[in-house]
C-alpha cells in the first residue's frame, strides 16, 4: 500500500464492504460453512441464513422473499432479465427495448438478441441521459417483449423517471426490468412504486460484497433460465449459492436502510461542491448528465481537450482515484456510448472522468481534487495538439 | 450451533475454507478492496492479485494463466462449456455428446441444447458408472460439436478413464470438456496430459471458497459466450471478477498441490474402511461407483428398504451429517439418473446415502458411523412396507 494518503473517488468501480458484513461473513467460510441445499441440521442453518439474507434484500426494495432471485453479479441479473424474459415472451413479441444509455451488460445482450433475430429498437437521450416518454410509447406500439431502462448510469448519474416510464410500459402490457444496480441502497427505490417487472440490484453501493447480487421478479410472465443444473433459486438459477456474499448482501441491506438518508446527505453537496467549482475553476470542463436529478454521490464530467487515461494516472500519483468511462471497459477505453448517446463529440467523451463518493469522502476533498486537477490539465493541455490549435 | 461433537462427512455439499484462505479474502473486503479493472494504482494492485491467483489456479492443473476463465460457480463453467462450445461449434455439427453420470449442470443444459434443436446422445456407463471408449467411438461417427464427460461423479466417487476417451475424441476431432469439480485438487489433474479441450474446476474440494471456480479452455476452438457485458476474463465471462474469492480459490489451489497426497493418503484408508465394512456389518446395502477407481474422499452406497431422507435425519440427530444423491437437488429429493444409469431399481436408489470426507474426519469415525447407522437402519426397515414383504 501507499503511504500517501488516498482519496479514493472511485466507489463504483470497487468499495470496500460495511465492517459489520466482513465480520458477518467471515465465520460463513469457515466454522458456519453449510450448503442451504443438505437435508443435515448443518445444511437447514445455512437455509437460515439464506432465508434472513433473502428477507433482508426484499425489504430493502419493498418485495416479498420469494421475489429475489441471486446471482453472482449485476451483469448476470442483467442478463437474465433481458434474455430470460425476452424468451420467455418470444411468442408474443420479439422486440426489446432499451436506452441509449444503459450498462454494457444490457446494451450488449440486446445487441445478441438482435443478432438472433429479435427487433431492437434503442431509445435516444436528451443532453442530460433522460429518456422522452413519448419515445418509449412509440416505441411501444405493436407491442414488445421486454423493455429495460436503467434506473441511474453509473457514468454519467442520471435518474430516469422510470415510474413514468413503468406505467407506459404498464398500459403496453410489456414488462419493464430496471439496472437499479446504482440506486438500490444508496436513494429510496421501492419496486411496487415504480412499477416496474423486474430490478437488477447489488450491494456494492451499500456496503455488500462483491459475489452477491439479486433479480427481483415480479409476476404475470414468464422467465426462461439462461443456465440449467440446480434446484437453487426457484429454478431459475442454478448453482450452490454463495452463502457467504447473500449474507453479507443481506445484512448491508439492513443497515444501509437505516442510514441511506444520512449517506445521501453526506455525499450530496460534496457532489454540488464538484459540479458547481470545477467547470468555474478550470476551463472548458463541462458536467455530464443531469445537474440535480443524479446519484448522491456521483459528480462526472468532461474535460476537453485530454485524454481521461493519462489524466487518472497523474491525478493516481497524487493520491486520486477517479475513473473514465464505464468499470466494467475502463482498462479497454473504448469511446462511451453514453456519452455519445449525450451528444458528446468523441474528443470531448474522450476527457471523461467521474468521482463517485463513499463514507470515506468529506468536503474537503473537493479543494483537494480540484487543486491537484488544476495544474495536471494545464500540463496535459499543452502537450494536447488538438488545446495548442484551439489557442492559437 | 449444535452441542454435540459432529461428524461432517458431505463435503461435496459444502466445505469450510482453509485457515490461511479465510485470512487472505478478509483483507480484500476491505481495506485491499479494489477492481482490477480500474486505471488507478488500487485497480493495479487488484490486477495483480487477479494475475497472481490466475497464475495458482492455471498451476494446479498445468496450464498457463490465460486457459483460465473465471466464474462464480462450476455449474456457471459447466453451462459455459457446452453451450458456449455447442454455439461455436454449431456449423460444423449439432451433435452433443455427454455421459449418463454427469452432474445436473451438464445434464440439464445438454436436455436444454436438445430443445433447441441439437442432437443429444447420452452414453451408457456400467455398473460402477464408467463410459465404455468404443460407446464414445461410435457417437462420434459423423462427428459432433463437443463431448463432456463428468472426471469423477460426486455422487457415486466413480472416475472415468478420461485421457483414453480424450484421445478418441481428439482422433475425431472433436473438443471434450471434462467437469473436474470432484478431482481438480483433490488427485493429480494435469489438462495436457489428460488431453482435454476445456475443464471445469471449482476450489471447494482444495479449500477454497464459494463464489469462485474456473473454465479452463484450451485453444483451436470457438466458444461463444453465454453471458455479455464487459471486457473481463477475454471478453468471454462478463462482470465484476470476485476478487476476494479467486484470490481465495487461487491460495488454496497453491496449499492443495502442496498437501494434496497427503490429503489422500490420509483420506483413503477411511473410504476403503467405510467401503469394506459397512456392507459386512449391515444387510442389503450395496456399495455404488467403483470400489477402487474412485475420489479419494468418497464412499457411497444404497441401503435398502429405507429411503435415504429418513436415515439422514436420525444420522443428523446423532451429529452425522451425510448426504443423499446431489447436492444440487437433495432438497429436492428427486431420483437420480446417475443411480439409474448404474441400473439400480428406483427403491434402492431412494436408499443412497453418502460419505465424503474432509480433513475434519479420521479413522474413528468409520466405528462411529457404523455404529449409529446400525439401529436406524433396523428401525426404518421394521417400518418399511416393502422391507416387512421381504422379510415375510
Amino acid at each position: 500500500m501507499n503511504e500517501q494518503i488516498e482519496i479514493y473517488l472511485d466507489h463504483v468501480a470497487a468499495a470496500p464492504v460495511r465492517p459489520e458484513v466482513a465480520e458477518a461473513m467471515t465465520p460463513l467460510l469457515t466454522e458456519g460453512f453449510g450448503n442451504p441445499q443438505s437435508v443435515h441440521s448443518r445444511g437447514q442453518r445455512a437455509a437460515e441464513v439464506l432465508a434472513e439474507a433473502r428477507e433482508r434484500v426484499a425489504a430493502l426494495v419493498g418485495v416479498g422473499a420469494q421475489d429475489v432471485i441471486f446471482t453472482a453479479t449485476g451483469t448476470e441479473a442483467n442478463n437474465m432479465a433481458l434474455k430470460g424474459i425476452a424468451a420467455g415472451r418470444a411468442s408474443k413479441s420479439k422486440r426489446i427495448v432499451i436506452s441509449a444509455v444503459e450498462h454494457h451488460s444490457i446494451m450488449q445482450p440486446a445487441r445478441a438478441l438482435e443478432k438472433e433475430g429479435y427487433e431492437l429498437i434503442v431509445l435516444p437521450v436528451d443532453s442530460f441521459g433522460r429518456v422522452d416518454p413519448s419515445a418509449l410509447k412509440d416505441a411501444l406500439a405493436g407491442g414488445a417483449a421486454v423493455v429495460s431502462i436503467i434506473h441511474a448510469s453509473t457514468e454519467i448519474g442520471t435518474i430516469q423517471p422510470i415510474a413514468e416510464l413503468a406505467a407506459i410500459c404498464a398500459g403496453a402490457k410489456v414488462p419493464l426490468h430496471t439496472d437499479a444496480w446504482g440506486t438500490a441502497g444508496m436513494i429510496p427505490v421501492d419496486f411496487a412504486a415504480l412499477g416496474v417487472s423486474a430490478m437488477t440490484i447489488a450491494g456494492q453501493n451499500f456496503g455488500g460484497p462483491p459475489g452477491a447480487a439479486a433479480l427481483i421478479l415480479g409476476k404475470g410472465f414468464p422467465l426462461r433460465a439462461i443456465m440449467q443444473g440446480g434446484v437453487q433459486e426457484r429454478n431459475l438459477r442454478p448453482g450452490q449459492e454463495n452463502l457467504p456474499a447473500i449474507a453479507g448482501m443481506g445484512l448491508a441491506a439492513e443497515l444501509s436502510s437505516k442510514d441511506m438518508a444520512e449517506r445521501a446527505d453526506a455525499m450530496r453537496p460534496i457532489r454540488d461542491a464538484f459540479i458547481e467549482r470545477l467547470p468555474k475553476r478550470i476551463p472548458d470542463v463541462i458536467v455530464t448528465g443531469h445537474p440535480t436529478e443524479r446519484l448522491p454521490g456521483h459528480a462526472s464530467f468532461c474535460v476537453k481537450y485530454i485524454e481521461g487515461e493519462g489524466m487518472l494516472l497523474f491525478l493516481d500519483m497524487q493520491g486520486i482515484r477517479a475513473a473514465s468511462g464505464s468499470a466494467c471497459t475502463s482498462r479497454a477505453l473504448k469511446g462511451s456510448h453514453v456519452l455519445e448517446a449525450l451528444g458528446l463529440d468523441a474528443a470531448t467523451a474522450q476527457g471523461s472522468i467521474q468521482f463517485t463518493l463513499g463514507p470515506s469522502n468529506g468536503p474537503e476533498d473537493v479543494d483537494t481534487v480540484i487543486e491537484t486537477m488544476e495544474p495536471i490539465i494545464q500540463r496535459l493541455r499543452e502537450m494536447s495538439p488538438i488545446y495548442k490549435k484551439k489557442s492559437n
